[in-house]
Formats: structure tokens, sequence, C-alpha cells
């Protein structure tokens, strides 16, 4: 059976549509963007498959007893969004996926204080419930054409999906795919242990356990160890548990070049450019683009530029750095602290060392999509420097549209340095005075060699299609038979 | 060759013996207690053996030219104290071991923030020199009798030093034992990678590199498998590298009940313990006696203490909560935050819960080990909560004294709880809950399960003899033909 012969329906939290009201009370339908949708939906819409998601707002459960219909690129596939009780989404979705493995797998707990796991037992609760209501969901949308489905459930939200659907589906074809990093054995310790056990044999109901990068799968193996009954085969990357044999794969996500390309072609993004350059003037460009969020080491990232101002004041007035950060979970006090810092920062080396004609820091807080676009076509340096980061497609995205040969300087501990390390300069994200060295490094190299690094980052990106990542994820379940 | 036979030579950071000196400017000798002096001095004293350690203090320095002959139990042994530059010693002491593989190892970092390794590469090369003076001692030492001695190499101060030494003694007879946790492969990410790999080769120098609990020693394994050019054997328990075997070895260390109950038997235990009785009336007692350590997890301990009497107010007035801590390292800025904020917390416990006649929370910051002693022997529950801990002999040392009954409540990431565990409550430090939960469990515990248990851990304590851990580092060498 080829892979687009099966029908698809994947599950995960967010999903590729979500909806709002316009002032007159009309219903309007947004199709979201991300790395999920775009490489999912063509997989979908090859296979007429479906998409299930919570619905996450009002608006969305207003519309979770429809099936929605997407358009992707003339084919279609559909959407269903599950509507669940306000208490048990935010014990399932603040409670244990962001406070609790967010935080773990990313190792962002200031571990002499947090966690402590206050009202821990309501959000797992929480957390099963909608993993349930998502198994049954699963179940009741694969039945037809019966054994076909292949279930692609995606992400730490949906852990114990896999053995839920697995109950009521022995011999579904299942796999689970972490878009985060996965915590070592010894960060696995902070869960309480049912938890953890839990989340473990959830992933384990899956035939195939999927990562984003090398160190996570492994990771991955090393949790598993630890859980009683199983045997794990490292270098096979093999689980044995409860009978059956889980493998566990690493397929990197991957963009589309050409809709990038054409999005930064757009009048809303030369607009952006515009505007950059006039701020810019004739000095170079440094840029990050990440979410507000703490595992993005966006305060060890204004050091290290401070850092490299002090060590190398050549270059005093002659380098601006544009941080466009989105906004993000800004409801968690944890956010709100790390933004707050990350905004004084920029303040105090602003005050520090510019002057009038010259900001070395731009702190832009906003979600503006174009403006990013157009800071990837601009930069002379790109700083991707994450404590840990699953993937990041920052890191793939800027080299594909920028024009300047611009060197990307990438954390040892991103997913996407096992594909880009190589043409990028590589940092230890902890290590400011490094990464500082590495920002006088990118702009001292010469045309040559950024012309060499930033060919082989968009060779490298190339050789990954978007749409290989669908398919080595039923192919790996064909394979087993599935 | 029996293991009394050999010359053992040891090598820590701090040595058996410190020197002050009076008003009159006459110098003084003071032993140093804690538990590796109390687990050594037997083995060395029985082969007449030596013990190289840090000057740590200007008076050290000034004995630093000095053979000093120690006596433990009527037979002898030689200690030589090391002197060093205060800046090297500060970058290897302060620098490397406290601030960085201390917090490495405990997993102490709020890693969104630190650490930034600042300061890194000058403290790097305080540590390189003061591991090398370690080195060159060592095989100084070692020579007369030629080819005989048996290095037993203590901690993370002194990484470094069986690769060092073995490039200068290839033949030598080395032990590593490392006192404290080991940080899992995640947790070593953080280090800059020619860091990481020069800790890891420098400790595989060792014929046997030797751990506390099985979850250290198991992460040591994880963290050779990323150095390159090794092959790891995971349930052996061995590595391959540069041509030689490693073994790795968990052995973890005594007490020695004899001593202890002498000393809690002594005056100035017995005065504190009538002190602690008359603060205490007839309430119920339960104790934490700790270094003022961000490892310990003092604050969670008071948190569960409040969540405790909140879930069962007819406790309240009925028990105290007596917190022995010793301050430690209070010239780190992190320790001295930590530090007042459990003082503030029991203050706000205090205000909130406490009446006139009953103080909830009695916070003691001093080093005061008579009074140690006396709770031992008092308390009914005993809390050793920490995050990570590589054994924790308060759990040891507590039952030895107890003449209660009392109920140990031990965190399952202490070392101590592969030995201990079974016979205590165990409980994950992390979950305020559910240690709040155990207080409830151990105060309600029935008299007969009490006695059990608590004989239980008195056997356990007296099942591994105070000098085994120095045999069986003997041993292991003599095993593998060295």
């Amino acid at each position: 059976m080829s892979p687009v012969g099966r029908r698809i329906v994947v599950a995960s939290n967010r999903g590729p549509v979500s909806f709002g009201r316009e002032a007159s009370g009309r219903v309007v339908t947004t199709r979201g963007a991300g790395g999920l949708v775009t490489a999912v939906s063509d997989g979908l819409a090859a296979t007429g498959g479906l998409w299930i998601a919570a619905a996450m707002s009002e608006d969305d459960r207003s519309q979770a007893g429809r099936t929605i219909q997407v358009d992707a690129g003339g084919r279609g596939y559909q959407v269903r969004l599950l509507p669940f009780d306000p208490p048990d989404y935010e014990g399932y979705y603040d409670g244990i996926s962001n406070r609790i493995l967010w935080f773990l797998h990313h190792a962002l707990w200031d571990v002499p204080r947090a966690p402590t796991f206050e009202g821990l037992a309501e959000a797992w609760q929480g957390y099963l419930t909608v993993n349930e209501a998502f198994a049954r969901a699963l179940e009741e949308e694969g039945r037809s054409p019966p054994g076909e489905a292949v279930y692609l459930v995606q992400d730490y939200h949906l852990a114990l999906v896999p053995a839920l659907l697995r109950e009521r589906l022995p011999r579904a074809a299942i796999a689970h795919f972490s878009h985060i990093p996965f915590a070592g054995p010894t960060g696995l310790r902070i869960l309480p242990q049912p938890i953890r056990e839990a989340l473990l044999a959830g992933m384990l109901g899956a035939d195939v356990v999927g990562f984003q990068a090398p160190a996570w799968a492994e990771n991955f193996l090393l949790g598993c160890r630890t859980l009683q009954g199983t045997r794990v085969d490292l270098r096979r990357r093999v689980v044995r548990w409860g009978g059956r044999v889980v493998r566990v794969r690493v397929h990197p996500i991957s963009i589309d070049p050409a809709g990038l390309r054409e999005e930064a072609a757009a009048e809303p993004a030369e607009a952006a450019a515009r505007d950059i350059l006039e701020w810019l003037g004739d000095r170079r460009l440094l840029v990050r683009v990440d979410r507000a969020e703490l595992s993005k080491n966006i305060l060890r990232g204004f050091l290290a530029y401070e850092r490299f101002l002090e060590g190398n004041p050549e270059w005093l007035g002659r380098i601006s750095f544009l941080a466009l950060l989105n906004p993000s979970r800004q409801h968690l006090p944890e956010y709100r602290a790390y933004t707050q810092e990350a905004i004084e920062l920029a303040d105090r080396i602003n005050s520090r060392v510019g002057r009038a004609d010259w900001e070395p820091i731009r702190l832009s807080l906003m979600d503006d999509h174009p403006r990013a676009l157009a800071a990837y076509r601009l930069y002379d340096v790109l700083l991707v420097n994450p404590v840990f980061d699953g993937m990041n497609l920052v890191a793939k995205e800027g080299p594909v549209l920028n024009e300047r040969d611009g060197v990307l300087i990438l954390s040892e501990n991103a997913g996407a340095s096992a594909e880009l390390g190589r043409h990028a300069i590589a940092v230890n994200p902890f290590d400011v005075e490094a990464t500082g060295r590495a920002i006088a490094t990118a702009l001292e190299m010469g045309p040559a060699e950024r012309r060499r690094r930033a060919r082989g980052l968009r060779s490298a990106v190339a050789r990954n299609p978007i749409d290989a990542w669908v398919r080595a994820q039923v192919e790996d379940l064909e394979r087993m038979g599935r």
C-alpha cells in the first residue's frame, strides 16, 4: 500500500483552523500558519484525511459539532474540533502541558524552588479527560473504511493518546511525534513516578515514536529504560513493551521554501523591509526572531551582544540588533517576568552604549510575521541560541530567505543543529562569552566563506522536502506491517 | 596482596586536619569530622597511608611544608597539605567546583538565566593548575615503595587527577570516587564541550570510577557514551577508552554508629537534648538537619509542613518542627538568597499559624553538632527531602541514634534511598502535597510499624560497616590486577 493510499488521521492540540467572530456576530475562519500545518496539510489533502484538534476558544467550541472542510492546493481535508469543559482544558493545557511538560522537557525550572506540583491532581485529571476524548474521537473517525487509517498523534499534549487508542483498537497503526525536546533520565525524576510512567507508557502505545533530533530520541529511550517491564535496545532504537515492539525514529520536520519566498516577496514584507532599512542605515544587522519564551535564551543573547560590543569597540555604532519577539503565554507569571527582564536588559544596554544616532538593540514585542520575513531577508547575522529546542524553524526559514549571505549562529542544543550545524557557527547557548565571540566571528567572516555557508544552509533545507516528514512516518508504520 | 598490605594514598580537597591560630599566635590543629574522614581514617591508619589535601586557609598554607602525623586509634597516618596561589585556588574551588560542578550535578541552575559562564576561562585555569599539582604530589608521594600505592582520588574537585596521574604513572592503581550525584546526559550538555570532555576523560584515567548510588553510576556511563572513542557497556558498567578498561562501581559510604552513640551520650548533646525537650513540651517533634544548601530542599520542606497543618488542623499545636541548618557557602549570593527565603518562609508560617504558646517551626542557623545529635535522639519524624543528593548521611545518622522509633521521610533522589528507601516513607521531593501527606502518614503510623521500620533502618546501616567502603575500592583495584 502506498503512503498516499491510506487515510491519514492527525491529532494535535492546535488545529489548522480557528474561529473568531466579527463585530456583526458573523463567525470567521482563520487558517493557522505554523510548521505543523504546513508540513501536514499536503499529506492530509492527498488522502482526503482528517485533522482532529481541540476547540481552543468559545468561538471554536461553537463550531465543534461541524466537520470543517479545509482547502489545500485545490484538494481538501476535513477538520473536527473537540469541545472540552474549560476546567478540564485548563488542567490539560496550562496545568500539565504548558506548566509541567514544556518546562520539564526544556529544563526550564529553577529546581531549588520549582516545580512544587500544587494542584497537580486536578490538572492531571483534566489531562486524562482530554487525552481520553481524543482517543475516543480518533477511534470513531478512523472506523470507515475500517482498519486502514494511519494515526499521527502530535506532541506532548497528547502523550497518553497512543496507549488509550491502542486499548480501543489493538491493531491500529499509530505514530506519536514530539516536536519539543525530551528530558533526560535525571530530568524525568522530577515528575511523580505515576505520572512519569503514565506518560512513557502512553507514548509506547504507538508503533513508532518520533522526534525531531537524535538527542531527544536517545533521551526517550533512556527514559523507557526506567520503566519496569521494558527492554530497550539503544543502538537499534527499539523498545519491547507489553508484548509489542515500538520503534523510535528521528524525522526532522522541514519548511516550504517556495511558499515562504512568496510571502516574503509580498507587499507587507516589502514594506517592513523598507522600514527596517530606514532604521538600519548603513549599519550591519543582527537579527533574532522568537516567541518571547524562556527556552529561547533571549537574555543571554543580549548579554552576549553587550559582551561583543565591549570586546570589539570598533563595532560600536556600526551594527544594530533587531530582536523580534512574539508575545507568548503572557498569562503565566514566569513568562511575564522573563519578558520584563528582556525589556529591561535591552534598555540597560541601549542606555549604556547607545547614542542619539544609534539604537544598539531594538526590541519589538508583537506578532508581526511580515517584519520577521523582512528581517530574514536582510540579516547579516541571525542569532538562534535556545537553551534547548526540539527543532527551531527560524534556523531554517532565515537562511532560505536571506539575501546577504548572512551567517547563522546556532545553539548546539537546537534540534536543527543536527542538519545545519556544520554550516552555522555552533555555540553552547549557556556560554555568553563564546556567543559574543561568535557574533564577532560572523561579522568578520570573509565573503567567500559566508557564501559557501549560506549555500550550505539552503541546500540542507532543500534536501529535506516539506512532505517527507509525513511520508516518513507513514512509511515507518507500513514497514512494520501496519 | 591483602587490602591492608598496600599503602593507600588519598587525595581530596578538604583534609582531615586544618590549622588555626590562637590569640597568642600559637598554631593549633583541628581534626575534621565529616563522613569521608571517618570512613577513610581507619583504612589509612592500617596501612600507614598518606592523605594529600589542599591547604584551605592562610594558616593551612603556613603548614604546607610539613608532613603531619595524625593519630587514628593508636595507629597513625600522614597528611600533607598542598599550598596554592589564592587566585588559582579560588578558580578551582569556588569558580569551578562550587559554582559549576556542584550546581551541575545537583541540577540547581535556573536554566533560563544561569549559568552564563562569566570568567570561566580563568577559573578553569585554576582548576587545571590545582588538579595538576595534586597529580604531581601523588606521583612524588607514591614512589616509595614503588609500584605498590593505591590511589583513592575523591570527588568532583579532583576530576582531572586520575588522567593526569595516569600520564605520569601509566601502571598506577587509581580509583576515583564521587560523593555527589552525577548529571544526566542533558544536564552535561550545559557544560562547554571541551570542559565536559576534559572532566569525563579525567575521571576515565582511573581504573575504577565509584559512586554512592546506582543512578549516579548510570548517569556517568551515559555521559561517557557522548565522549568520542569510548565503548560503553551499560549492563556490565564498563567503559573502554584509550586502550584501557575502566569499571564503574557503586559503593555506598557508611557511618560509625559506635562513635556516633558515644558523642550523642556526651554532656554537650545531653544538654542540647534537655534544651529541646523544654522547648518541645509534650508535642511531637519533626526534625531536619542540613547544611543551608540549595540541594537540600528546605523551602519545599517548610511548604509541605504548612500544607500538612492546613490539611490536618487537629495537629495544630501538637507538633513542632526543629530545622537545624548549618550555614554554608554564605559568600555565594545564591546561598544567601536561599537562606533568606528559608528564614522568611519559616517566619511567615509561624506568624500565620503560631500562637503565644506554640512555635510551629524553630529554624536554627548555626553549626551546632551536639544539638543535631540531640535532635536525632528525639525526633518522631525526620525529614530528609533533598532534590538530588549523592548519599545523605543524615538519613543514616538519625535512625542510628533515634530513641523514639522515629519515622524517616526520605527523598527518592537521595543516594541513601537505595539502601534505606524500603524502611522509610519515600517521597518525590518536588511534590509538596505528597511530602505533606508523608508527614501525616508518619505521625499516624502505629507503634508496631514504627518499631519495625526503625529496626530496619538501623539494620541496613549496620549491614554496611564503615571500613567496607575503603576496602571495596582497594579490592576493586586488586581484582583488576592493579
